[in-house]
């Protein structure tokens, strides 16, 4: 398909046993470029889009498109599937040199191998909160140390809740970290909910500029959306995660016994965020989940384990592709632009976080469906879905215009001054993540949901 | 050189006039591999080893070997040379797609282009202190903002010192460029020391999860070290630098006008590091400075040019190299451990950066001269070129064995329990980064600097 302009020859080498990894950027303006390689002996070779640009490998055993590990040997990992008759379903997040696997399963915890393989050095700092500790750390510390007698395991337990989630509970991770003399080849582990998961990720992201870690999350919430793809952080008092950093954790094991002890309220709130995915990008799974609703509810293990499994997938496809948020993965946003307003203006832990985005997602809807982009059948889908996960699908009362728009103001999506937002638009299943929107709909929108 | 005994042929496009990034994995136990690539039109190609292996790029126009930006469009960038008779010198730090260059010159400030084009966004940030505000922000604002009405400048002028490098004060960055709603497509700059360097490069890591920043040092130790290669962090009140971030700039800038405020004391302790130079890697630097020692202390502007130059080529390689420190980028920390251990026992700021370095240094001289590995004449050379640049060759006589004990424990290089230390090894310009040395040696440097 090229013609040979400007012919190059390459070679690369490693030491025998090693990898070498490499950084590779295409620049051409009509824009194609054809790449051949072979090898000497058996070897494989992979090859991911970091940023824009399709991919086509061909070679004898037939074409694959899209995102490509290509490989002469074989580097399927079989190991989980010989080790224990409960294996656990995998899902991989596929980011070059940091990809990682989540488990996902009944009875994980139960399988040390699945932990261990992943726990870098010899001390494990294990990060959890007062709610979770008395259920499952004890479980946790037995999970690490099992038969790995060199592995020694301390923990840190914090106060339950949003509003722990500062820079005053994260300093108390480092204090732990550093008065128990952790290094750079130690592990952090996060037990418990998206709070946890974020504010240990961020201490392990920053601690000695960077240690390992591993993701245990106890909730729905976190199991479907905040314990994959990295993004860590805290709060500041003016607005949501504005402190944090990109950093993947080495594996997320899901564990979903550990969802018998979730409260009713916990459940819906992960439950919008599954309701996300359907809306922005996989219609398919949105039907499932209105005729699987009542399952859902009412905690049937498979229903659950489908619904965590199918919004993994989601995810980790959307992270593989925009890992940076340069785009694409601002549509996992979809409702949290207003849902973040209504948890900082209203104060961080009055509402859990899914049924803030839950009012959110109606309020983008609405918007959407003001600005023509979605007919009324999808409004109305929406909202009895919510209506049927016991979700809200209003803000607070006590939210006003100008909270909404004071929080919105310094939203991450802001740029050069715009906000953008994702909105639905087309079909069910597709969304948009624009600046280029009537300021007069958005409005119309806010003063539709708040009395002042 | 390679049979083609899996060949593949793969094609890569992208949209006119954008650029697509790949990760490239190639893994091969005899470990050879080729690969050719041809354009279907003008285009450039860009490949960089970001761990391991080697790399030979050979083509019609000859052969390049080591690290490699290829391109079949002329890509260097020509601008610099172009719009200023003053052109500085640019030294590259080669990271991929995050390479960035180090400008070094007189009068660099009063070239607005420099900056600009590596303002990303509308909204800049100035993180300074108190000592330099009044020097220069005037000065930087003006670069900033002439014939460029688009950008707003705001700015955060922090405490000067060692002692204020903490959380408290970082949130004040984060503060302020919350209150001043910049979004992610800010840029911040650190104007000042290593400590502004280091406070504002974590804060624009963490900000957002990430915002562009840009280096503006204006004290040699900054020049020469802390503001190239992209450590940043801040310190706890059980040691320094344990918690931060890599994260690299857009670029550097070094006005070396800015050093005719500094003060001699500060213009010492930033020499420290350039003899660091020398001793770790660099022989013939090292004895150039022997030659130009007194020309650098009585602030002859061609030497310190020099001497900044030579430094940062240095730096810039080791951090090309070595990014995240998994072995050579920590040789630059010769003499840091000891040090650390004087600045966080004998308090933050009692003791200069630098000084403390070169007490640190004369002591991992003295314990490598203990262990056999150097010659006296090394010693006896370390001890008078510190002495010519009136930098201490002892630690403070408050320091016991006990508080370089307790410091050194949670020292960054402590892996798995074990503390690897930078000494001198063979003729001058050599040195290790190593666990394996005989405990007894370093507890007889400890007591033979230590009164208790």
């Amino acid at each position: 398909m090229a013609s040979a302009a400007n012919p190059f020859s390459l070679s690369v080498s490693s030491k025998p046993n090693n990898s070498a990894d490499f950084f590779l950027r295409v620049q051409s303006p009509p824009n194609s470029v054809s790449l051949q390689y072979s090898f000497a002996s058996p070897g494989s070779i992979e090859l991911n889009s970091s940023r824009g640009g399709n991919l086509v490998l061909s070679s004898s055993r037939g074409v694959r498109s899209g995102r490509i590990r290509a490989s002469s040997a074989q580097v399927m990992d079989q190991s989980v599937a010989k080790t224990d008759a409960r294996a656990p379903t995998v899902v991989e997040v596929d980011l070059g040199n940091r990809s990682y696997p989540i488990y996902i399963g009944s009875g994980l915890l139960d399988q040390p191998h699945l932990l261990q393989r992943h726990v870098h050095g010899k001390r494990v700092l294990v990060v959890t909160n007062n709610t979770v500790a008395p259920l499952y750390l004890d479980k946790v510390v037995e999970a690490l140390t099992q038969g790995n007698p060199n592995v020694s395991v301390e923990s840190v337990i914090l106060p339950d809740g949003e509003k722990y989630k500062q820079m005053d509970t994260l300093m108390k991770i480092f204090d732990k970290a550093i008065e128990s003399r952790l290094d750079r080849r130690s592990t952090f582990v996060a037990l418990g909910g998206g709070v946890i998961g974020d504010m240990c990720g961020f201490a392990a992201a920053a601690f000695l500029r960077g240690v390992n870690f591993i993701q245990i999350p106890t909730t729905v919430m976190a199991q479907v959306d905040s314990s994959v793809g990295g993004k860590t952080g805290i709060n500041h008092r003016l607005g949501k995660n504005l402190i944090g950093a990109f950093y993947q954790p080495q594996c997320v094991l899901i564990d979903t016994d550990t969802l018998n002890t979730l409260p009713d309220r916990e459940l819906a709130s992960g439950l919008a965020e599954v309701i996300k995915y359907g809306l922005i990008r996989d219609a398919e799974f949105f039907e499932w989940q209105e005729k699987n609703m009542q399952a859902l509810m009412a905690r049937d293990p498979s229903a659950l384990a489908y619904a965590i499994r199918r919004s993994c997938e989601n995810k980790a496809e959307v992270v593989s592709l925009d890992e940076k948020e340069s785009g694409l993965r601002a549509t996992l946003n979809l409702g949290h632009t207003f849902g973040h307003a209504i948890e900082t203006g209203f104060g961080y832990g009055q509402w859990l976080h899914g049924e803030a985005v839950a009012a959110g997602m109606v309020m983008a809807v609405d918007m959407s469906y003001r600005l023509g982009w979605i007919d009324d059948s999808i409004v109305k889908r929406v909202d009895n879905i919510l209506q049927r996960a016991k979700l809200p699908s209003t803000p607070p009362e006590a939210m006003t215009v100008e909270m909404f728009k004071s929080v919105m103001a310094v939203d991450k999506k802001v740029a050069d001054g715009l906000l953008r937002l994702i909105l639905l638009k087309g079909p069910l299943g597709n969304c948009v993540f624009t600046g280029d929107y009537d300021r007069k709909i958005l409005d119309e929108t806010l003063h539709s949901f708040c009395k002042s």
